[in-house]
């Protein structure tokens, strides 16, 4: 037997069936006509943005990453939420756009944006986190073959890393944003070439629970960011310091303490250089704001043994829920929260793996998990399914295509 | 410095390009209209396929497992080089019969069939190779629903595996097939059902490259296949003994020596039992019929030095080349051959890391290789990306969607 991640706190049982945003889970299913479904709660995903807003200092604004989850009405009902949102892509430009984004609100980071794309952007009025010299370069070009002054940031590879985090960003030599030590000459230059400054784009990591850490993470980020300030001679009008808050997902994570990261993150300010007096921090979170709003229903095909073990077969699997299946930039592979959605109710009394319906070994949704005993028909939910799931998994692997998702 | 891949060999150059069919890198970039671009040559496959011929006993049929690599040209030439299909899914059903492959010809596997599957693939007269038990059941029960005699043959969870492979499929408990000491009994009831009687699946194992690990499964397949026939009390119809055969990806990796395998192969069959003699024997291969055949081509995007590192970051990535990023079933990451397709007569003079752009320090298809001096709108390639490319990453990851892919 292994142990299952720990379900997200908060998530209600109606007539023994899972219930998100009050609706059971087979109800979910019969209103989107078929499994594998995401159901992502509006409700969860606006209680996380009330939380943080209690939490952080007043001054700091709040960005959505749209890679987390790109979905229309997720994008739409974040835009009632949040200040602004960070794209990744052309591709996450037009989703953005197509959602009615205010392009003022969105900024574009990513290390390999291709010249079409930057075009693109500055058309919209998009403000672009740099990530090279040679990248301002191709926006200067770009902004004047348009007829149109860029909106230029500087994404800052920094000195030093997001400790414990899932993905580091920063420390060392990194793909990512322009070091440390080469970001004022080049500031200096945006600004003289007549481009609107935005500032600067710190992004030292992801996925961390350790509060500590990223209280440490963001107070170098601000005290970077003074520093960098000073050597290009300009006060910042903006300043990302990225996200870096995780959830939990496995066995023995533990949420992490906003109220003290918060609290920090006030002192940390307090104590900002003065000519950071005006600038406008945000934080850019992603999976934190909906990762634990999300879960993947799908269905059990079928209950098989095999020497004694139990497989109970369903219609989904990694190719929407890649890294639920250990196989996304894990070394070791750990059970995700995962439970009988159609039997809450009843005592987890056998033990069983559930796998997808791919013919891969890698296909595995929970390896060796407790569970009520559960028949073909039944219904299991994957939970902390809302970020890097459906747009993060290879939905054509094995012709079975994408999931159904819905926003309730 | 970290070694790449072996390039396969046989690739032509052309003006100090990479040529595949005879035609240079810049050109099928210019025909396909943009990069990313995965190119397969028609002539590659052709030849393996031939090659295989040869040195396979005469008998045996060669099938192509379809989820190595969907494109719909690549199957239209595919109807004309082997004997048969395999699919895994109700979306490679559509994709096979788009194709217009026949359906006698194909033959369905995969652990999770839902009954709209199961229902699809009888109506067009295709072979299920059933999973377990249940799933017979319902098979059996969609023929009666139909009207339509269910074509039916069973996969087996061999007591042994494929050593050396990539992906073991047999040996212990597993979720695919059906454990052998069950098949007989199971075989029986389908027979008496009145269903047509196809035979076994048995395989049991992908991607290895050592000979003697594939002839010593192959002998433990055929000698299976006896020992089930026998008890079955019938003789077999078809035995599917899988495929198996790697392809080299990563540095020290030799191909496999197929000569032996065939050779080894006709004396297997020579010495099988007398109730297989009319048993019509196949090989399923996917990877090592396209693998090798395919090249990503990709563009470099930016140059940029980070702590004294240099990164060539592409407009391609992970989310065409999961497996080439070393973020898909594998531990320890290592180089796939990768080359500057359009610096192909240039000394590798430096060293750098080829970088998607993908806003992940995950996306990197080459770690420190040493590399001629590239430059922003040079092509990449990375090669052995002719199956399980396109469909096995993540497109819609960070909006960029799907790449290019064209025949030639």
């Amino acid at each position: 037997m292994k142990p299952l991640g720990p379900i997200p706190p908060g998530f209600a049982m109606i007539d023994g069936q899972l219930a998100i945003g009050g609706r059971k889970a087979r109800d979910l299913v019969a209103e989107a006509g078929r499994t594998p479904l995401f159901v992502y709660s509006a409700d969860r995903i606006r209680r996380r943005v009330s939380d943080l807003l209690h939490a952080l200092p007043q001054s700091v604004a709040l960005h959505y990453a749209v890679k987390a989850n790109p979905f229309e009405p997720v994008l739409q009902l974040m835009s009632e939420l949040v200040d602004g949102f960070d794209i990744a892509s052309g591709g996450e430009l037009a989703l953005a756009l197509a959602a009615g984004l205010d392009p003022a609100r969105i900024s574009f980071a990513g290390p390999g944006k291709r010249t079409a794309e930057i075009e693109a952007a500055i058309a919209a009025g998009v403000t672009l986190n740099l990530e090279s010299e040679g990248e301002a370069v191709r926006a200067l070009e770009a902004g004047q073959r348009l007829g149109i002054t860029p909106r230029l940031a500087i994404r800052v590879n920094p000195p030093f890393d997001l400790k414990g985090s899932g993905m580091k960003m920063g420390g060392g030599a990194k793909p990512f944003g322009v070091d440390a030590d080469r970001v004022a000459v080049m500031a200096r230059a945006i600004i003289a070439s007549g481009a609107e400054w935005r500032g600067l784009h710190i992004f030292a990591g992801s996925q961390a629970l350790s509060a500590d850490a990223i209280i440490e993470a963001q107070r170098s980020s601000i005290a970077l960011a003074g520093v960098l300030a000073e050597e290009t001679g300009q006060a910042l009008p903006h300043c990302n310091l990225g996200g870096g808050l995780g959830i939990p997902y496995f066995p023995g994570d533990l949420p992490v303490d906003l109220a003290a990261i918060g609290a920090a993150l006030g002192e940390a300010l307090d104590q900002r250089a003065d000519i950071l007096s005006e600038t406008q921090f945000c934080l850019e979170l992603g999976r934190y704001l909906v990762g634990e709003a999300g879960v993947y229903l799908t269905e059990i095909v079928d209950r098989k043994s095999s020497h004694d073990e139990l497989f109970l077969v369903v219609d989904g699997g990694l190719h929407h829920q890649l890294a639920a299946s250990g196989n996304f930039g894990t070394v070791v592979r750990r059970n995700y929260p995962v439970a009988i959605a159609t039997r809450m109710d009843e005592p987890a009394d056998e033990v069983a793996s559930v796998v997808g319906c791919l013919c891969t070994p890698l296909d595995r949704l929970a390896d060796k998990g407790q569970f009520p005993r559960a028949e073909p028909g039944d219904l299991v939910a994957v939970f902390c399914a809302g970020a890097y799931g459906a747009s993060a998994s290879p939905a054509q692997f094995l012709g079975h295509g994408p999931a159904q998702e819905l926003l309730v």
